[in-house]
């Protein structure tokens, strides 16, 4: 088991309590937001002490640093952001921190970057219990280390009871592009083929259980991880990967409509060959949801050229992050900007982007 | 008057009309959060078409650029962040939207970067109305404009109602510092001019008056300006400035506090030469609250060598961001790691870092 894993009340790991004990609150109050030095304070105890690198160790109002590599001919720089609102902040399988260090890693890595440094600003309801923020920081460095990113700048603000809900945090990464790699969403032609990295549903249907509003048990874990290795394999295989997103809010459906729009091409996907784990098929005949719809947060949906993506897939499988890759589907040239899927029963349906929400606060 | 003052029902900007006709709906809701087609309307309609720009056109999910300049020996990368969280949204002299543009340009600008490029992440409470969003989102376009920056990378969320109050914006920043350029809280010597850019404490005022919770009435305004220009003008003159921050939540004591604990130096601040307008020391006196602790949105402080003070303050009163600027004070060898202020009484006395909270959700 994962130490993210386990909830608050159950955890009692030696980093943790030695943080908590140096935090004399044991809940957050607006003193930690002011500016003075209870801010200061839980800053340095915390996520400095935490997130551990000498850059964010300067505790100036700015991370700064060479970064020679954007030197070298042709290397670009990748910029991205993502705020996390999930709710609960703890579920099986991670935690909010997990969640906001490794989705903005896969943000950055599906360009085909290289990510090295996280910023992360907190946004905390006064009363927050200062044990489940440590074991979130606690997380997000754990993730940070497993991608290979510093956490180098930060912000702590503090809303009034009422104001939020227990803790949004903020995560923008950048990253380098090395010369000659070119993935965009308009990229996919036709011929292609479509492949994703393992089984799909598991972050919602997670989620969806760790609300208890639902009569319904099951051992699913949110399948949050970094995918920035797994890619970095992957591009030395499949350098022209055309199209690569992380399958996040919208699920692949919602991907694969991205992919087909930009490119006026059709996504024909094979029901049968969609990974997916029993209970995430189970739990979603029981609620009526639809699997292509649910968030992922650790799997990525890839348009590669036709010749190399049985070859790709073999690599994609022996690492941890791939070990259930497949080749779900091909790219045709019509009926354009559409997915469709062939479902098991024989039958086609277009599968079209949802206009309202599934699941609110998923991510 | 600038636009950006105007309260969202006052305001009839041809541009915001027209934008918040082009959006269906009034209000917010989960559906704009949920990475389906109303997610994606609110995107293409309301932050590319504002933001305007081809790195966010591009509609990836990071923004990709080269970075010239970084292949320049010895140019070093700057990388911040900030979460708004200001209440109101609206108060006299700006909204979030244009704090959350300036407080983080003016971050990186402190650390002697010139700012390049801005993330916006927006959370947003499910009912907010549409037309202060789209007010908002125009005067950060605005605000971006002013500062020569670009805003290339964003986020939307959507949480329930009662989850958030209406509206928090983080923005993350990244900007280059040149060769030579060395400002660090470190750096304040024995002898050094503490210099300012104008009135102190007008954004805390402005905001405690907005909150309508006092039966005070009063025409100040928030400061909220970029600062980069004018610390460009301040470098061409004293390229050794040796330690500068924007003076924020915990104001100018709460800076110089930093300086002095960092530096192991003494800063000696004469009270009266501390610009201040007539209303906010009227403020001050009546609610009993210390204008050296209150935040400021468009206000830095400066140690520099004495020698070149005067001259740099004579460049800065040119510049319209810098008109009230003055030295303030000096660095002394003693105490070490304190702030001194000389009253206008004849007195000294001590001026620490406040522990708790003068006002919450300034910024």
């Amino acid at each position: 088991m994962k130490p993210s894993m386990l909830l608050p009340d159950e955890v009692s790991s030696e980093a943790k309590t030695s943080l908590t004990k140096k935090m004399r609150d044991q809940r957050i109050t607006l003193a930690h937001g002011s500016g003075g030095k209870a801010m200061r304070g839980l800053i340095e105890t915390l996520f400095v002490r935490t997130f551990n690198n000498p850059v964010l160790e300067a505790l100036e109002d700015q991370a700064v640093f060479p970064l020679q590599e954007l030197s070298q001919h042709g290397h670009r720089l990748a910029f991205t952001t993502d705020s996390y609102v999930v709710h609960p902040l703890f579920f099986p399988g991670g935690n909010i921190g997990e969640l906001a260090v490794n989705g903005t890693v896969n943000d950055l890595a599906v360009s085909g970057a290289r990510p090295l440094y996280l910023s992360c600003s907190m946004i905390m309801e006064e009363g927050l219990a200062m044990e489940s923020l440590a074991q979130i920081v606690l997380s997000m460095k754990q993730a940070a280390d497993q991608a290979g990113v510093a956490i180098v700048t930060g912000d702590t603000k503090v809303v009034e009871r009422g104001s939020a809900d227990k803790l949004f945090i903020n995560t923008a990464g950048i990253g380098i592009i090395p010369e000659g790699i070119c993935i965009s969403v308009h990229g996919a032609r036709p011929g292609d083929a479509i492949v994703t990295n393992g089984f799909i549903g598991d972050h919602g249907v997670a989620i969806l259980l760790a609300r208890n509003e639902l009569a319904l048990e099951s051992n699913v874990e949110s399948d949050t991880q970094s995918l920035n290795d797994l890619i970095a394999k992957m591009l030395t295989v499949c350098p022209d990967i055309r199209c690569m997103r992380d399958a996040t809010r919208g699920g692949v459906a919602t991907v694969l409509n991205e992919f087909a729009a930009a490119a006026g091409v059709s996504m024909y996907v094979h029901e049968s060959a969609i990974p997916m784990r029993e209970p995430v098929r189970g739990a979603c005949e029981i609620l009526g949801l639809d699997p292509l719809y649910l968030a992922n947060e650790g799997k990525l949906v890839a348009i590669v050229p036709q010749e190399r993506a049985e070859q790709l897939v073999a690599t994609m499988q022996r690492h941890p992050a791939g070990t259930h890759s497949a080749i779900i589907g091909t790219v045709k040239v019509s009926p354009a900007g559409t997915v469709l899927l062939s479902t098991t029963f024989g039958g086609t349906r277009i599968v079209d982007t949802l206009v309202g929400e599934q699941l609110p606060r998923i991510c």
